[in-house]
């Protein structure tokens, strides 16, 4: 494997919690986080972490971004779907298009849930579904801007991906 | 090429959206987007898709910042420039420098303009002017903060550089 | 060393700065600014790009993260510490748990200090505590977010290691 193959891609996600009240189940990192507060908006499960990462994984291989893969509002493949199975599917477009996902990363920026206690979990879930090692860290913005208000969260993820040779 | 070579860089830039009736042309990601809302302010055309992944190449590559190469304010030598010329100039001096750009991403983070109808395009052009695979993916964030409230835009890119092994 | 071994990590840190009178020192990327204005508030010195730089190496090394290696709070093992120890002991435990530092960049997003003419100072005492090459680079985002209005600070760190063939 020669170093021309190696391909590196970002990706950035966030999403406004729901109002309390709403039952939505908080989803982050591929696992829920229940006892942890509301989820957040959207029509998928707003895992912001896996979508980050998804974006990661798709522009680090050229393939676009999660909108373009799994469409955008309540018609699309990703409505109601969980972080996990997006990305495996994710990862089988990747390497249907002859890429190997190699390392991920995403930082988790946000008041809740208390990502420490559940990290190897998730860990383990979200580098099974991708097939390489991906860490997770989280972070908070010591109150300040919209996810320190408790408004939303956010996440950054990179990835490296690999060119298979056998193309 | 052996992995002792390898550089990662980071890169983030931020602009605030020009006042409406400004006139001021919006450019993003190498490309003007016509009929997509006024253009940010500054001295360049503040495209900070271009700007972002231009940190990123220059501190992969350890060479400072895009205010050390191009200066700051009106007199600046990237007053009135547009990004591709910007980031060709960059990559010249990545290169003189003894790196070779590998691989680049950007996230662009605001309510607009609409990149995926001109992604490939946008992708094209600014992997053309780097000479390796260049990348955007776009999102916002969910009404919140000020790329929420439409004040500006912002955008967070990586980069790798490969360091020439004939130096 | 293939490229079997290669992790990509990402941090990302934001502090509030201290109240002006409050005489707190402002550390940064592992130097004192003297004469750029009151630190940011905190147990550690509050040093955001060194806290960034540190999860993105933690987490390239699947290693958890700040908190986790030096606890949190007055009480926790970053207490009173600046950034440089910090980082040379997460190096420490990357190499002891099989991993070598490969290339690291940071971006501090904030109004002060002015950081070009400390650069050079910074990358050096920083590439020497992380035993490879660390960039850093610096933006504003004009006067927008919590950033802008001067609130605090924030930093985006990414870095690249390599497993040791020998383990
Ligand atoms: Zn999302
Ligand atoms: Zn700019
Ligand atoms: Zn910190």
């Amino acid at each position: 494997m020669s170093m021309d193959g190696v391909r590196v891609g970002q990706g950035f996600d966030a999403h406004r919690f729901a109002s309390p009240g709403s039952g939505r189940e908080l989803w982050l990192a591929g696992l829920e986080w229940p006892g942890q507060g509301e989820g957040v908006e959207g029509d998928s499960d707003g895992d912001v972490a896996v979508h980050a990462l998804i974006d990661a994984l798709l522009s680090a291989a050229g393939l676009g971004d999660i909108g373009g893969l799994f469409g955008v509002g309540k018609s699309s493949q990703g409505a109601g779907q969980h972080g996990i199975p997006m990305l495996e599917r994710t990862v089988a477009h990747v390497r249907a298009n002859g890429f190997e996902p190699q390392s991920a990363s995403v930082v988790i920026i946000g008041n809740r849930p208390k990502i420490g206690p559940h990290r190897a979990q998730a860990q383990e879930s979200l580098s099974r579904a991708a097939g390489c090692p991906v860490t997770v860290t989280a972070t908070t913005t010591d109150g300040m801007g919209f996810t320190g208000a408790g408004e939303g969260i956010a996440a950054i993820a990179n990835a490296l991906v690999l060119m298979r040779s056998d193309r």
